[in-house]
């Protein structure tokens, strides 16, 4: 995406260290950061400077590469691993790159894991950004029979699952650009996703980059929209999907999920195949659901009259708040899942055939 | 409510004024104003400084009450009655109390007309105190059933429909400071309540003050405690239920009572009968809707160290949003309607008979 007529990623390798933007002085300021170590990605995701399932991932990855320019030991490797791996507990798409590299790694001699690991953790960047342009497509045909039948389409997305959670063009928001850049009329409902806001802070950011028409709502909203026949589908991503389908995402998603389902609105969830962990299925009783700073609930940022960024406290000192970071939404309440393959029903045989499918031939990417 | 030792009703009279809090200002300053005229009044309500449908209601009858004083014409009664019936359009207490003023003004002569309005007003402010009461008696009942079941009672409620949105004790908080006083162990989940935030700021506020146990959630952790068996009961208030029980609220309750019917956790409106809009039957369809200002949502208020309180802007500017303030919960949903006449279903028949009733007999309070 272009920022300012410049084209980026959301991480990239330069020279040998790794460029992200921090996300957390989004939308105020678009900064990007040189991390040199290990130990400072480990930190750019535990602080949500890089945030976003396939986006974690990619960022790991490198992070193991420049762990191994440090020290390519199997004493380091393990600790690198051990290190991001911790760094949140809910997207899987963490540990998948991790594992991922570790794999490829542990068989590789230390003389030459320096050059693997950056080899590899470029290729898994860059097989992100061609996952999610599949994505795309396979999302176009969704967009394109809805805009036939009423002209325009309108999409609900929470949380952010754009170009800023992934390498680029995001999974959920991938068939929103795919439609976009082909002329079809949409507008995007943007909730605004508390307690971090990353939809009024990133997604509507960056589809005001992308020049895509879109307006904010408040979380509480959305049912009221999809009641009144405003909302013609909903789009998410995910961090997690079970092997049945139940799909880990966002707080606040499940509530999405619900209202979609009540008003016959369809609600599909875009995801590489990363992000499903075969090892589960009762999304409900499996999936580790991080709790984050109650100070995300109780602290608010923005800027003042001046543009400086400033922190206020929106609560009488004292108020105790619980902050769970994600849910869960049952497979029933799914639609369908977007895929690199194509359209799949969130059900457990037909995500054994998917997986077969993936198997025998990767997505032509 | 005693507030620093300081027993306060939301609205009362003061010699010739009208005193009430600035809702606006908490939870950072308590702050009474004391408001001298109608158009005062009418501000006090469009500025949301008093807000809550039953409060709504009591605080424009004492504004006829200042409107009296100062002319007690059919011109100025009439003026009077527009100008307060225009602040809200969703809330039907508002009508019901300008409507109630007005039909015993009427008839009236003009001479008798201010000692008759603020005896009227203060009956209003009364009568409301007492429904409450009536309210949380009834309610209790329902606190004691599962607290007997379950030793504890997790409460989940949305917006306030506390204290400070009724003369005192709130709707659906009513049952709540009824089980407390009783002794019965409770905790209330309080809904953050975007835009305008009344959950975090007014609601987590006076169960402080009331030393009821409590903690904040963002409005989409909702559904995830109930998946996970953390809500045994959602409380809610309402801005106008029909004749066949759709519930009119704070935008997102519908959101909330699709997670609980999702859950089988029963889902309570506490309202006074004089909520109820006996004109209407589907609320999708004939309650109107307020839209407020989009600034709502994308300006921030809080206090900064010092303690001042200050406006932050919290996305990028240009953002557009929508800010619709309530939605519809049809009556499917909605597991009884807790009044002060006693606990009833949200169906026509049912309500109808509830009519009668009341018709019959008013609600000993």
């Amino acid at each position: 995406m272009k920022v300012a007529g410049v084209p980026y990623r959301s991480v990239w390798r330069e020279a040998d260290r790794v460029a992200i933007i921090d996300q957390t002085r989004l939308p105020f300021e678009f900064h990007t950061l040189r991390l040199s170590d290990c130990d400072e990605i480990a930190h750019s995701i535990r602080s949500m400077q890089v945030r976003g399932a396939p986006l974690i991932g990619a960022t790991a990855a490198f992070g193991i590469a420049l762990a191994m320019s440090a020290d390519a030991s199997d004493v380091n490797l393990q600790r690198a691993a051990e290190l991001l791996g911790d760094t949140r507990p809910t997207a899987v798409n963490l540990r998948w790159a991790i594992n991922r590299m570790t794999r490829l790694l542990q068989v590789a001699v230390p003389a030459a894991r320096t050059d693997v690991a950056w080899t590899e953790a470029g290729k898994i960047a860059d097989e992100d950004i061609a996952l999610n342009l599949s994505i795309g497509r396979h999302g176009l045909a969704v967009m394109r029979s809805i805009a036939d039948k009423k002209g325009k389409v309108n999409v609900l997305t929470h949380c952010n699952a754009g170009w800023l959670a992934t390498g680029a063009w995001g999974t959920a928001l991938a068939p929103v650009y795919a439609a976009h850049a082909q002329g079809i009329a949409l507008h995007v409902w943007v909730d605004e996703t508390r307690p971090r806001n990353q939809g009024a802070r990133l997604t509507a950011w960056e589809l005001a980059q992308a020049g895509v028409p879109h307006t904010l709502i408040a979380d509480n909203a959305a049912g009221h929209l999809m009641q009144r026949g405003e909302v013609d589908l909903c789009l998410v991503g995910s961090d997690r999907c079970t092997a049945q389908g139940d799909v880990c995402n966002k707080i606040g998603t499940y509530q999405k999920a619900l209202a979609a389902a009540d008003n016959g609105v369809s609600f599909y969830v875009a995801l590489p195949l990363s992000t499903i962990d075969w090892t589960l299925h009762d999304g409900l009783a499996g999936i580790p659901i991080e709790t984050r700073a109650a100070e995300e609930l109780l602290v608010m940022e923005g800027v003042d009259d001046s543009g400086e960024t400033r922190r206020l406290r929106g609560t009488m000192q004292g108020t105790p708040a619980l902050n769970p970071a994600f849910d869960v939404t049952p497979a029933r309440l799914v639609t369908g899942l977007l895929c690199e393959h194509g359209l799949y029903r969130a059900d457990a045989a037909e995500l054994q055939a998917l997986r077969a499918v993936a198997a025998r031939a990767p997505a032509r990417v």
